[in-house]
Protein backbone atom coordinates (compact mmCIF):
# COMPACT_ATOMS: atom_id res chain seq x y z
CA UNK A 1 0.00 0.00 0.00
CA UNK A 2 0.93 3.26 -0.71
CA UNK A 3 0.54 6.23 1.81
CA UNK A 4 -1.21 9.57 0.85
CA UNK A 5 1.79 10.92 2.10
CA UNK A 6 4.35 8.86 -0.07
CA UNK A 7 2.64 9.27 -3.08
CA UNK A 8 2.78 13.22 -2.44
CA UNK A 9 6.66 12.70 -2.01
CA UNK A 10 6.98 10.20 -5.12
CA UNK A 11 5.20 12.62 -7.44
CA UNK A 12 7.25 15.89 -6.40
CA UNK A 13 10.66 13.83 -7.65
CA UNK A 14 9.68 15.50 -11.44
CA UNK A 15 11.18 18.56 -9.89
CA UNK A 16 14.76 18.93 -9.95
CA UNK A 17 14.59 20.44 -6.32
CA UNK A 18 12.94 17.22 -4.81
CA UNK A 19 14.99 14.77 -6.17
CA UNK A 20 17.77 16.83 -4.53
CA UNK A 21 16.21 17.56 -1.11
CA UNK A 22 15.28 13.44 -0.48
CA UNK A 23 17.99 12.29 -3.14
CA UNK A 24 15.59 10.56 -4.63
CA UNK A 25 14.65 9.58 -8.60
CA UNK A 26 12.11 7.33 -10.18
CA UNK A 27 13.29 4.51 -12.54
CA UNK A 28 9.91 2.56 -14.40
CA UNK A 29 9.67 -0.37 -16.38
CA UNK A 30 10.97 -3.88 -15.19
CA UNK A 31 13.52 -4.21 -18.05
CA UNK A 32 15.70 -1.23 -17.11
CA UNK A 33 14.64 -2.14 -13.21
CA UNK A 34 16.16 -5.69 -13.56
CA UNK A 35 19.44 -3.73 -14.95
CA UNK A 36 20.15 -1.30 -11.90
CA UNK A 37 21.61 -4.60 -9.32
CA UNK A 38 24.10 -4.58 -11.95
CA UNK A 39 25.06 -0.54 -11.68
CA UNK A 40 26.47 1.62 -8.86
CA UNK A 41 22.87 2.30 -8.48
CA UNK A 42 20.93 1.47 -4.93
CA UNK A 43 17.47 0.72 -4.97
CA UNK A 44 15.53 1.99 -2.04
CA UNK A 45 12.17 0.12 -2.74
CA UNK A 46 10.30 -0.97 -5.66
CA UNK A 47 6.77 -0.17 -5.97
CA UNK A 48 5.12 -3.12 -8.65
CA UNK A 49 1.63 -4.51 -9.87
CA UNK A 50 3.33 -7.77 -9.96
CA UNK A 51 5.81 -9.05 -7.55
CA UNK A 52 6.45 -12.56 -9.10
CA UNK A 53 8.03 -10.71 -12.24
CA UNK A 54 10.40 -8.63 -11.28
CA UNK A 55 13.24 -11.54 -10.13
CA UNK A 56 15.22 -9.05 -7.72
CA UNK A 57 16.38 -9.93 -4.25
CA UNK A 58 17.76 -7.90 -1.24
CA UNK A 59 15.23 -5.15 -2.13
CA UNK A 60 12.07 -3.87 -0.09
CA UNK A 61 9.38 -4.60 -3.02
CA UNK A 62 5.81 -3.08 -2.30
CA UNK A 63 2.72 -4.59 -4.65
CA UNK A 64 0.46 -1.61 -5.47
CA UNK A 65 -2.65 -1.83 -7.89
CA UNK A 66 -3.15 -0.46 -11.57
CA UNK A 67 -4.90 2.46 -9.82
CA UNK A 68 -1.87 3.44 -7.44
CA UNK A 69 0.44 2.97 -9.58
CA UNK A 70 -0.92 5.35 -12.40
CA UNK A 71 -0.49 8.15 -9.67
CA UNK A 72 3.05 7.68 -9.26
CA UNK A 73 4.36 6.88 -12.83
CA UNK A 74 5.42 10.29 -14.89
CA UNK A 75 4.04 7.61 -17.94
CA UNK A 76 1.42 8.37 -20.38
CA UNK A 77 1.20 4.45 -20.28
CA UNK A 78 2.66 3.95 -17.03
CA UNK A 79 4.67 -0.08 -17.26
CA UNK A 80 4.40 -2.99 -14.72
CA UNK A 81 7.12 -1.00 -11.39
CA UNK A 82 8.27 2.09 -10.13
CA UNK A 83 11.64 1.62 -8.39
CA UNK A 84 12.60 4.85 -5.98
CA UNK A 85 16.53 4.99 -6.39
CA UNK A 86 19.00 6.90 -4.43
CA UNK A 87 21.04 10.01 -6.48
CA UNK A 88 24.14 8.93 -6.75
CA UNK A 89 27.52 10.65 -5.31
CA UNK A 90 28.95 12.61 -8.81
CA UNK A 91 32.40 11.34 -9.77
CA UNK A 92 34.56 12.41 -12.81
CA UNK A 93 36.63 10.27 -14.89
CA UNK A 94 39.64 11.67 -16.18
CA UNK A 95 41.34 11.01 -19.29
CA UNK A 96 38.49 9.64 -21.26
CA UNK A 97 39.81 9.15 -24.88
CA UNK A 98 36.50 10.62 -26.77
CA UNK A 99 34.64 12.83 -24.35
CA UNK A 100 31.10 14.04 -25.07
CA UNK A 101 30.52 17.57 -23.94
CA UNK A 102 27.36 19.70 -23.59
CA UNK A 103 26.96 22.66 -23.62
CA UNK A 104 23.39 24.05 -22.36
CA UNK A 105 21.25 20.84 -23.42
CA UNK A 106 17.72 21.59 -22.95
CA UNK A 107 15.29 19.03 -24.11
CA UNK A 108 15.05 15.78 -21.90
CA UNK A 109 14.53 13.47 -24.88
CA UNK A 110 17.92 15.11 -26.70
CA UNK A 111 20.09 14.09 -23.93
CA UNK A 112 18.31 10.87 -22.86
CA UNK A 113 19.17 10.21 -26.61
CA UNK A 114 22.91 11.35 -26.57
CA UNK A 115 23.32 8.85 -23.61
CA UNK A 116 21.90 6.02 -25.81
CA UNK A 117 23.97 6.83 -27.87
CA UNK A 118 27.27 7.26 -26.05
CA UNK A 119 26.45 3.60 -24.34
CA UNK A 120 26.33 1.97 -27.78
CA UNK A 121 29.50 3.59 -29.02
CA UNK A 122 30.80 2.69 -25.26
CA UNK A 123 31.35 6.56 -24.31
CA UNK A 124 32.37 6.18 -20.89
CA UNK A 125 31.12 9.93 -20.07
CA UNK A 126 29.54 12.84 -20.67
CA UNK A 127 30.55 16.10 -19.31
CA UNK A 128 27.03 18.72 -19.09
CA UNK A 129 27.41 22.30 -18.53
CA UNK A 130 25.48 23.30 -15.31
CA UNK A 131 22.46 24.82 -16.71
CA UNK A 132 22.00 21.10 -19.14
CA UNK A 133 18.89 19.66 -18.15
CA UNK A 134 19.14 17.43 -15.06
CA UNK A 135 19.30 13.90 -16.36
CA UNK A 136 17.20 12.39 -13.26
CA UNK A 137 14.81 14.29 -14.71
CA UNK A 138 12.12 11.04 -15.74
CA UNK A 139 12.06 12.32 -19.21
CA UNK A 140 15.78 11.77 -19.50
CA UNK A 141 15.33 8.99 -17.65
CA UNK A 142 12.72 7.09 -19.64
CA UNK A 143 14.59 8.36 -23.40
CA UNK A 144 17.28 6.69 -22.14
CA UNK A 145 16.11 3.46 -22.00
CA UNK A 146 18.61 2.66 -19.16
CA UNK A 147 21.72 3.68 -21.09
CA UNK A 148 21.90 5.97 -18.13
CA UNK A 149 22.85 3.04 -15.66
CA UNK A 150 26.49 2.71 -18.30
CA UNK A 151 27.33 6.16 -18.80
CA UNK A 152 29.46 8.50 -16.29
CA UNK A 153 27.26 12.06 -16.13
CA UNK A 154 28.80 14.68 -14.27
CA UNK A 155 27.57 18.46 -14.29
CA UNK A 156 30.49 21.19 -14.24
CA UNK A 157 31.87 24.65 -14.93
CA UNK A 158 32.96 23.15 -19.27
CA UNK A 159 34.26 26.54 -19.22
CA UNK A 160 36.86 25.66 -16.82
CA UNK A 161 37.15 22.09 -17.69
CA UNK A 162 38.01 22.58 -21.01
CA UNK A 163 40.34 25.00 -20.31
CA UNK A 164 42.32 22.38 -18.77
CA UNK A 165 41.82 20.19 -20.65
CA UNK A 166 44.78 19.10 -23.26
CA UNK A 167 43.07 17.39 -25.86
CA UNK A 168 41.68 18.08 -28.83
CA UNK A 169 38.24 20.54 -28.91
CA UNK A 170 36.36 19.78 -31.27
CA UNK A 171 32.84 21.52 -32.24
CA UNK A 172 30.36 21.87 -35.17
CA UNK A 173 30.04 24.97 -36.74
CA UNK A 174 27.97 26.14 -40.11
CA UNK A 175 31.67 26.74 -42.06
CA UNK A 176 33.84 24.32 -40.27
CA UNK A 177 35.69 21.61 -42.25
CA UNK A 178 33.54 18.64 -44.00
CA UNK A 179 33.72 16.08 -41.25
CA UNK A 180 33.69 13.23 -43.87
CA UNK A 181 37.69 14.60 -44.43
CA UNK A 182 38.81 15.87 -40.72
CA UNK A 183 41.15 13.13 -39.60
CA UNK A 184 39.54 12.74 -35.51
CA UNK A 185 42.61 13.03 -33.08
CA UNK A 186 43.13 9.94 -30.52
CA UNK A 187 41.90 11.90 -27.81
CA UNK A 188 39.21 14.66 -28.15
CA UNK A 189 36.53 16.67 -26.58
CA UNK A 190 33.25 16.47 -28.63
CA UNK A 191 31.53 19.77 -27.96
CA UNK A 192 27.28 19.47 -29.12
CA UNK A 193 25.51 23.10 -28.33
CA UNK A 194 22.11 23.98 -27.33
CA UNK A 195 19.31 23.35 -29.56
CA UNK A 196 18.24 26.57 -30.43
CA UNK A 197 21.57 28.58 -29.99
CA UNK A 198 24.20 26.24 -30.78
CA UNK A 199 27.83 27.00 -28.84
CA UNK A 200 28.00 29.34 -26.60
CA UNK A 201 30.33 32.31 -27.82
CA UNK A 202 32.69 31.68 -24.44
CA UNK A 203 32.92 28.19 -25.48
CA UNK A 204 33.38 28.65 -29.30
CA UNK A 205 36.34 30.69 -28.80
CA UNK A 206 38.23 27.34 -27.15
CA UNK A 207 37.19 25.25 -30.19
CA UNK A 208 40.95 23.77 -32.00
CA UNK A 209 38.45 22.66 -34.40
CA UNK A 210 35.17 23.19 -36.16
CA UNK A 211 33.58 20.48 -38.21
CA UNK A 212 30.72 20.73 -40.86
CA UNK A 213 28.32 17.95 -41.52
CA UNK A 214 27.70 18.44 -45.37
CA UNK A 215 23.64 18.67 -46.69
CA UNK A 216 23.18 17.45 -49.65
CA UNK A 217 19.59 18.12 -50.13
CA UNK A 218 19.80 21.54 -52.27
CA UNK A 219 17.53 23.49 -50.40
CA UNK A 220 18.70 26.35 -48.07
CA UNK A 221 15.45 26.05 -46.40
CA UNK A 222 16.45 22.62 -44.88
CA UNK A 223 16.73 22.89 -41.33
CA UNK A 224 20.06 21.65 -39.35
CA UNK A 225 20.31 18.50 -37.88
CA UNK A 226 18.59 18.05 -34.50
CA UNK A 227 21.60 18.14 -32.02
CA UNK A 228 21.05 14.76 -31.13
CA UNK A 229 21.18 13.48 -34.89
CA UNK A 230 24.30 15.24 -35.76
CA UNK A 231 25.76 13.69 -32.53
CA UNK A 232 24.98 10.29 -34.23
CA UNK A 233 26.03 10.75 -37.10
CA UNK A 234 29.35 12.22 -35.90
CA UNK A 235 30.05 9.58 -34.21
CA UNK A 236 29.10 7.12 -36.67
CA UNK A 237 31.45 8.35 -38.95
CA UNK A 238 34.35 8.32 -35.65
CA UNK A 239 33.44 4.69 -35.01
CA UNK A 240 33.96 3.51 -38.80
CA UNK A 241 38.03 3.88 -38.54
CA UNK A 242 37.81 2.06 -35.26
CA UNK B 1 -13.05 35.45 -37.14
CA UNK B 2 -13.42 32.13 -36.47
CA UNK B 3 -17.31 30.15 -36.27
CA UNK B 4 -17.32 27.77 -34.03
CA UNK B 5 -18.16 25.23 -36.97
CA UNK B 6 -14.82 25.89 -38.98
CA UNK B 7 -13.07 25.22 -35.21
CA UNK B 8 -14.72 22.06 -34.89
CA UNK B 9 -13.46 21.23 -38.51
CA UNK B 10 -10.02 22.04 -38.16
CA UNK B 11 -10.08 20.46 -34.63
CA UNK B 12 -11.00 16.65 -36.78
CA UNK B 13 -7.95 17.27 -38.77
CA UNK B 14 -5.87 15.85 -36.43
CA UNK B 15 -7.36 12.41 -37.54
CA UNK B 16 -7.03 10.64 -41.00
CA UNK B 17 -10.25 9.63 -41.34
CA UNK B 18 -11.14 13.83 -41.38
CA UNK B 19 -8.42 15.03 -43.03
CA UNK B 20 -9.34 12.19 -46.01
CA UNK B 21 -13.08 13.61 -45.70
CA UNK B 22 -12.16 17.45 -46.17
CA UNK B 23 -8.71 17.09 -48.59
CA UNK B 24 -7.33 18.79 -45.68
CA UNK B 25 -4.33 19.67 -43.09
CA UNK B 26 -2.83 22.14 -40.79
CA UNK B 27 0.61 23.39 -41.08
CA UNK B 28 1.44 25.21 -38.19
CA UNK B 29 4.31 28.17 -38.16
CA UNK B 30 5.26 31.02 -40.24
CA UNK B 31 8.28 29.98 -40.73
CA UNK B 32 7.20 26.34 -43.01
CA UNK B 33 4.11 28.30 -44.10
CA UNK B 34 6.01 31.12 -45.95
CA UNK B 35 8.03 27.91 -47.77
CA UNK B 36 4.94 26.77 -49.05
CA UNK B 37 4.62 28.40 -51.85
CA UNK B 38 7.75 27.20 -53.09
CA UNK B 39 6.65 23.69 -53.01
CA UNK B 40 3.39 21.63 -54.96
CA UNK B 41 0.83 22.13 -51.99
CA UNK B 42 -1.74 24.59 -52.17
CA UNK B 43 -2.97 26.86 -49.06
CA UNK B 44 -6.41 27.04 -48.44
CA UNK B 45 -6.57 29.85 -46.01
CA UNK B 46 -4.31 30.91 -43.15
CA UNK B 47 -5.50 31.77 -39.45
CA UNK B 48 -2.66 33.95 -38.15
CA UNK B 49 -2.49 36.55 -34.94
CA UNK B 50 -0.44 38.69 -36.66
CA UNK B 51 -0.85 39.35 -40.71
CA UNK B 52 1.77 41.80 -41.04
CA UNK B 53 4.77 39.23 -40.17
CA UNK B 54 3.60 36.62 -42.99
CA UNK B 55 4.55 37.93 -46.49
CA UNK B 56 2.46 35.88 -48.47
CA UNK B 57 0.28 37.22 -51.25
CA UNK B 58 -2.64 35.90 -52.98
CA UNK B 59 -3.76 33.79 -50.22
CA UNK B 60 -6.93 34.49 -47.87
CA UNK B 61 -5.39 35.23 -44.48
CA UNK B 62 -7.63 35.77 -41.64
CA UNK B 63 -6.55 37.65 -38.35
CA UNK B 64 -7.57 35.65 -35.33
CA UNK B 65 -7.06 36.14 -31.64
CA UNK B 66 -4.46 34.30 -29.15
CA UNK B 67 -7.67 32.01 -27.60
CA UNK B 68 -8.56 31.44 -31.27
CA UNK B 69 -5.00 29.83 -32.12
CA UNK B 70 -5.25 27.99 -28.90
CA UNK B 71 -8.47 26.30 -30.30
CA UNK B 72 -7.39 25.35 -33.51
CA UNK B 73 -3.67 24.97 -32.75
CA UNK B 74 -2.51 20.67 -32.23
CA UNK B 75 0.76 22.42 -30.75
CA UNK B 76 0.88 22.79 -26.93
CA UNK B 77 2.93 26.42 -27.03
CA UNK B 78 0.80 27.46 -30.30
CA UNK B 79 2.89 29.59 -32.89
CA UNK B 80 1.54 32.50 -34.83
CA UNK B 81 0.11 30.99 -37.68
CA UNK B 82 -2.01 28.06 -38.59
CA UNK B 83 -2.29 27.18 -42.16
CA UNK B 84 -5.31 25.20 -43.74
CA UNK B 85 -3.64 22.81 -46.98
CA UNK B 86 -4.78 20.99 -49.97
CA UNK B 87 -3.40 16.98 -49.42
CA UNK B 88 -1.60 16.38 -52.92
CA UNK B 89 -2.76 14.05 -55.26
CA UNK B 90 0.02 11.40 -54.80
CA UNK B 91 2.82 11.05 -56.81
CA UNK B 92 5.07 7.97 -57.19
CA UNK B 93 9.12 8.75 -58.63
CA UNK B 94 9.89 6.04 -60.16
CA UNK B 95 14.59 5.32 -60.71
CA UNK B 96 15.35 7.13 -57.40
CA UNK B 97 18.55 6.03 -56.52
CA UNK B 98 18.96 5.93 -52.79
CA UNK B 99 15.17 4.49 -52.13
CA UNK B 100 14.23 4.96 -48.36
CA UNK B 101 10.98 2.49 -47.72
CA UNK B 102 9.32 2.16 -44.52
CA UNK B 103 7.70 -0.93 -42.87
CA UNK B 104 5.58 -0.15 -40.59
CA UNK B 105 6.89 2.86 -38.61
CA UNK B 106 4.26 3.34 -36.13
CA UNK B 107 5.80 6.73 -34.21
CA UNK B 108 4.29 10.34 -35.62
CA UNK B 109 8.33 11.73 -34.27
CA UNK B 110 10.13 8.75 -36.27
CA UNK B 111 8.26 9.55 -39.33
CA UNK B 112 9.17 13.60 -38.88
CA UNK B 113 12.93 12.74 -38.42
CA UNK B 114 13.22 10.09 -41.35
CA UNK B 115 11.49 13.04 -43.81
CA UNK B 116 13.93 15.65 -41.68
CA UNK B 117 16.81 13.20 -43.08
CA UNK B 118 15.74 13.01 -46.44
CA UNK B 119 15.99 16.01 -47.00
CA UNK B 120 19.16 16.76 -45.54
CA UNK B 121 20.58 14.21 -47.55
CA UNK B 122 18.79 15.13 -50.73
CA UNK B 123 16.59 11.83 -50.65
CA UNK B 124 13.71 12.57 -52.98
CA UNK B 125 11.46 9.97 -52.38
CA UNK B 126 10.06 7.99 -49.26
CA UNK B 127 8.08 5.24 -49.88
CA UNK B 128 6.05 3.85 -46.95
CA UNK B 129 3.80 0.78 -46.25
CA UNK B 130 -0.09 1.38 -45.96
CA UNK B 131 -0.18 0.99 -42.13
CA UNK B 132 2.57 3.57 -41.38
CA UNK B 133 1.80 6.54 -39.85
CA UNK B 134 0.44 9.20 -41.73
CA UNK B 135 2.52 11.89 -42.92
CA UNK B 136 -0.23 14.41 -42.88
CA UNK B 137 -0.63 13.52 -38.93
CA UNK B 138 0.05 16.79 -37.30
CA UNK B 139 2.85 15.39 -35.25
CA UNK B 140 5.07 14.37 -38.16
CA UNK B 141 4.62 17.99 -40.31
CA UNK B 142 5.78 19.55 -37.03
CA UNK B 143 8.64 17.02 -36.75
CA UNK B 144 9.82 17.32 -40.20
CA UNK B 145 10.30 20.69 -39.71
CA UNK B 146 9.11 21.59 -43.02
CA UNK B 147 10.72 19.14 -44.95
CA UNK B 148 7.86 17.53 -45.91
CA UNK B 149 7.60 19.96 -48.33
CA UNK B 150 10.67 18.94 -50.20
CA UNK B 151 10.54 14.70 -49.91
CA UNK B 152 7.65 13.00 -52.11
CA UNK B 153 6.09 10.18 -49.88
CA UNK B 154 3.90 7.44 -51.05
CA UNK B 155 1.93 4.77 -49.53
CA UNK B 156 1.97 1.34 -51.10
CA UNK B 157 2.31 -2.28 -50.82
CA UNK B 158 5.80 -2.37 -50.43
CA UNK B 159 6.11 -6.04 -51.06
CA UNK B 160 4.66 -5.33 -54.68
CA UNK B 161 7.13 -2.31 -55.36
CA UNK B 162 9.93 -4.47 -53.63
CA UNK B 163 8.91 -7.57 -55.73
CA UNK B 164 9.36 -5.46 -58.88
CA UNK B 165 12.56 -3.34 -57.89
CA UNK B 166 15.53 -3.89 -59.48
CA UNK B 167 17.73 -1.91 -57.53
CA UNK B 168 19.28 -3.88 -54.41
CA UNK B 169 16.93 -4.35 -51.08
CA UNK B 170 19.23 -3.69 -47.74
CA UNK B 171 18.07 -4.27 -44.66
CA UNK B 172 19.12 -4.14 -40.98
CA UNK B 173 19.22 -6.97 -39.00
CA UNK B 174 21.40 -8.27 -35.95
CA UNK B 175 23.28 -10.04 -37.84
CA UNK B 176 23.99 -8.39 -41.23
CA UNK B 177 27.52 -7.75 -42.34
CA UNK B 178 29.25 -4.56 -40.76
CA UNK B 179 27.85 -1.57 -42.49
CA UNK B 180 30.92 0.01 -42.35
CA UNK B 181 32.69 -2.67 -44.25
CA UNK B 182 29.49 -2.70 -46.71
CA UNK B 183 30.17 -1.71 -50.34
CA UNK B 184 26.57 0.24 -51.14
CA UNK B 185 25.59 0.05 -54.68
CA UNK B 186 24.98 2.83 -56.89
CA UNK B 187 20.93 2.67 -56.69
CA UNK B 188 19.32 0.44 -53.75
CA UNK B 189 15.92 0.44 -51.52
CA UNK B 190 17.47 0.97 -47.60
CA UNK B 191 14.40 -0.37 -45.52
CA UNK B 192 13.56 0.24 -42.22
CA UNK B 193 11.38 -1.46 -39.65
CA UNK B 194 9.02 -0.91 -37.38
CA UNK B 195 10.22 0.23 -34.12
CA UNK B 196 8.92 -2.92 -32.08
CA UNK B 197 8.90 -5.59 -34.42
CA UNK B 198 11.68 -4.47 -37.26
CA UNK B 199 11.48 -5.89 -40.68
CA UNK B 200 8.16 -7.90 -41.35
CA UNK B 201 9.16 -11.68 -42.20
CA UNK B 202 7.60 -11.27 -46.06
CA UNK B 203 9.59 -8.11 -46.47
CA UNK B 204 12.50 -9.88 -44.59
CA UNK B 205 12.71 -12.33 -47.48
CA UNK B 206 13.12 -9.77 -50.11
CA UNK B 207 16.35 -8.44 -48.64
CA UNK B 208 19.18 -9.01 -51.28
CA UNK B 209 21.60 -7.77 -48.36
CA UNK B 210 21.69 -7.25 -44.33
CA UNK B 211 23.56 -5.01 -42.65
CA UNK B 212 23.94 -4.18 -39.17
CA UNK B 213 25.46 -1.50 -36.88
CA UNK B 214 28.07 -2.46 -34.52
CA UNK B 215 27.78 -2.01 -30.92
CA UNK B 216 31.15 -0.86 -29.55
CA UNK B 217 29.72 -0.75 -25.94
CA UNK B 218 30.25 -3.61 -24.30
CA UNK B 219 26.69 -4.11 -22.32
CA UNK B 220 24.33 -6.72 -23.76
CA UNK B 221 21.52 -4.56 -22.04
CA UNK B 222 21.98 -2.05 -24.47
CA UNK B 223 19.20 -1.48 -26.09
CA UNK B 224 19.41 -1.24 -30.40
CA UNK B 225 19.37 2.22 -31.62
CA UNK B 226 15.90 4.21 -32.36
CA UNK B 227 14.95 3.47 -35.67
CA UNK B 228 15.71 7.17 -36.70
CA UNK B 229 18.97 7.23 -35.32
CA UNK B 230 20.03 4.22 -37.33
CA UNK B 231 18.41 5.36 -40.45
CA UNK B 232 20.84 9.01 -39.85
CA UNK B 233 23.93 6.83 -38.55
CA UNK B 234 23.59 4.43 -42.25
CA UNK B 235 22.96 7.50 -44.24
CA UNK B 236 25.48 9.24 -42.75
CA UNK B 237 28.09 6.94 -43.77
CA UNK B 238 26.99 6.44 -47.56
CA UNK B 239 26.98 9.70 -47.86
CA UNK B 240 30.40 9.68 -46.79
CA UNK B 241 31.46 8.18 -50.07
CA UNK B 242 30.09 10.82 -52.32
Amino acid sequence: MLTAHKIKILQSLDKKKFRQKYNLFLVEGNKTIKEIPLSRYKIQEIFTINPSELGIDGVKIIEISDSELKKISFLQHPKDSVAVCELLEPKFLADVPIQLVLDGIQDPGNLGTIIRLADWFGIEQIICSEDTVDFYNPKVIQASMGSFLRVNITYQNIENYLQNSTAAIIGTDMDGENFYQFDFPEKFNLILGNEGNGIRPNIEELLTHKITIPRFGKSKSTESLNVSMAAGIILGQIFSEK
